[in-house]
């Protein structure tokens, strides 16, 4: 795996973890971390593993932005940031691989978008999220993108335009993490969500989270017509086979990859 | 009615209930069972009812397609049934008639996609809605298309990745199925849950139902700008004109039609 | 201030208050009373205030359009009357400030439609929300476009097609409201609420709600694509300057305007 300064990348069998590891700085995304994240997304979706867990390192798991790198920036040059990060979240979500967040202490802004980008998210009863920008200076216009697709209209412009802190089982109430686990239970309760979301063939469930943002935020029909074709071209493949032939035999299947 | 060989459809008063009655294959779809549903509701959709309840026979809702029917098909004859299908989920949203899911037992894969595609749905304590296309083989591509829209993105990644079972009482907190009553109850709630959704006129409600699934999925402007149109033609009704005379005039609406 | 006939307006330091007066027509929108708000909302727009509280006079917070005033309507009057009530709602979305409902008694129909249209909305406990057209007559078409994209499509269809009022706390659990209260602790929670909504800079907050409107409803790229640019854009403002210098600098921030 390649060498990095601000991540940790450790891989355990199928499992990749990629932890924010600037923990003096709250793991916040300088674009030096943005860019070594993307990397490593990247090294990973070429890799065989099934899935990832995104965690971070120290009290919390990221605060965002890096005011230090972005307050000297021109407008080219901040924008330049945002694209890199927004390449970072959308990496996320089209590596073949199922990434889960492991969210302890506070996770803001950019942060709290990383969680909204994962696949599937788990927080620790201590956990806690916000759009900070809503307090008033540099508003979180990037993070509320997922976020809000995450939660919901009404409950991200309180999020928004408060920038105040929702805890974790209020996260877990508007549906922008999956589990919320007593703090010393998380990285068991991750290990456990994430275990059933990689079972099976490690391609299908590739196609299908792939397709799964392809066609969501679309006019139903519109999303109909991307997973017909998916769906239809997905039969052919061996692990539909397998799957079907497994079932009508009552057999265990045995994927082919 | 039409004759049919996997469906029972029995007209009381103004209601017609679908059931699926294929109980020795737990109610899979496989085409000719599709092509019976599609029939049915596009029969009833030509009918004066004012409501739809589908149902199920024998212990389970659906589970979905029938694999004994796809697993010989090639890329073509697989996007068919797709289509097929898809065809009769759409048509579900089309028919003039309030559609109401009672679900009981599992509803999994399509039939989970049956119940998220049917304008109201009411659930036994005992229901259970899964998307098991996420144990690895076949994704369950189409089915998290209507999922999607119901229970929003986080918890669609689960159910569709994970393949598990979630429980009623989930289902409704996600917003999948409108009630959650116990077992014996059921049909007492699907019928007062239908009857006050097909009350008032029959022409207000089918084109009610049909502009709401037209709007949904679109930015907001997009939406009302047919929003606007359908309510402005409405107005001129005899429904609209006699709804707006009996409340001006305090006295009970005498219906149309 | 302007002069108004249906509507009290009122500032109080940032802070307008616009109260819907019309108690004697359970504060229905007649297009006198849709204009009259719409030109108060304007008029606060181009003020310096930061926060507008809608609030109803009397029983009832709005019980939606004045039939009195719609029965006579031909097809292109009604169209005009929707327009100017659709113009309304997007104003309230437009304008600068962080607009929320103060909610008590019944919203109904195009008063349930503008509390969805609020940034934010408070509600009493004995608050009650309704789509009354589901009853039969002239359908809720226009209120369930932002109804439906703050609570959700099944929730939404049972709402529009039964007629039936939920109650706050069922508002609460769909993501309609914000907050619930006890009747008489409303003032103070809309208060508590919009103050922590407008704190920081006035500018950044204003192209923050607007920003969200934007992006909201749309694949997620898209979101993106507006996202980048505005917030690139709010990098090189005073606002954002001073809200990454006093977080760097470790002070309050001093908000520029």
């Amino acid at each position: 795996m390649g060498e990095y300064e601000h991540i940790l990348l450790k891989r355990e069998d199928a499992t990749v973890t990629i932890t924010m590891n600037r923990a003096s700085r709250r793991n916040s995304l300088s674009a030096d971390h943005l860019g070594e994240l993307l990397a490593a997304f990247r090294e990973t979706g070429e890799s065989d593993a099934t899935g990832v867990i995104l965690a971070g390192a120290g009290p919390v798991f990221s605060a965002g932005h890096d005011f230090g790198d972005v307050a000297a920036r021109d407008l080219s040059g901040t924008r330049e940031l945002l694209r890199l990060c927004t390449e970072l979240m959308r990496t996320v979500q089209s590596v073949p691989q199922v990434v889960i967040a492991r969210v302890h202490g506070l996770a803001t802004a950019a942060g709290c978008q990383l969680v909204a980008s994962c696949d599937l998210a788990v927080a620790a009863e201590s956990a806690g999220f916000a759009l900070p920008g809503g307090k008033g200076g540099w508003f979180c216009h990037t993070p509320a993108v997922p976020v809000a697709r995450a939660i919901g209209r009404k409950r991200l412009m309180e999020l928004a335009l408060t920038g105040d802190v929702i805890d974790a089982a209020t996260a877990l109430d508007w549906g922008l993490v999956n589990r919320v686990v007593p703090d010393d239970r998380l990285d068991e309760a991750v290990a456990d969500l994430l275990g059933r979301a990689t079972r099976g063939s490690r391609a299908s469930k590739a196609l299908g989270k792939q397709t799964l943002y392809a066609q969501l935020d679309r006019p139903e029909e519109d999303g109909y017509a991307i997973a017909i074709e998916v769906m239809a071209a997905a039969s052919q493949t061996p692990e539909a086979k397998e799957g079907m032939a497994a079932f009508l035999e009552k057999r265990r299947p045995e994927w082919p990859g």
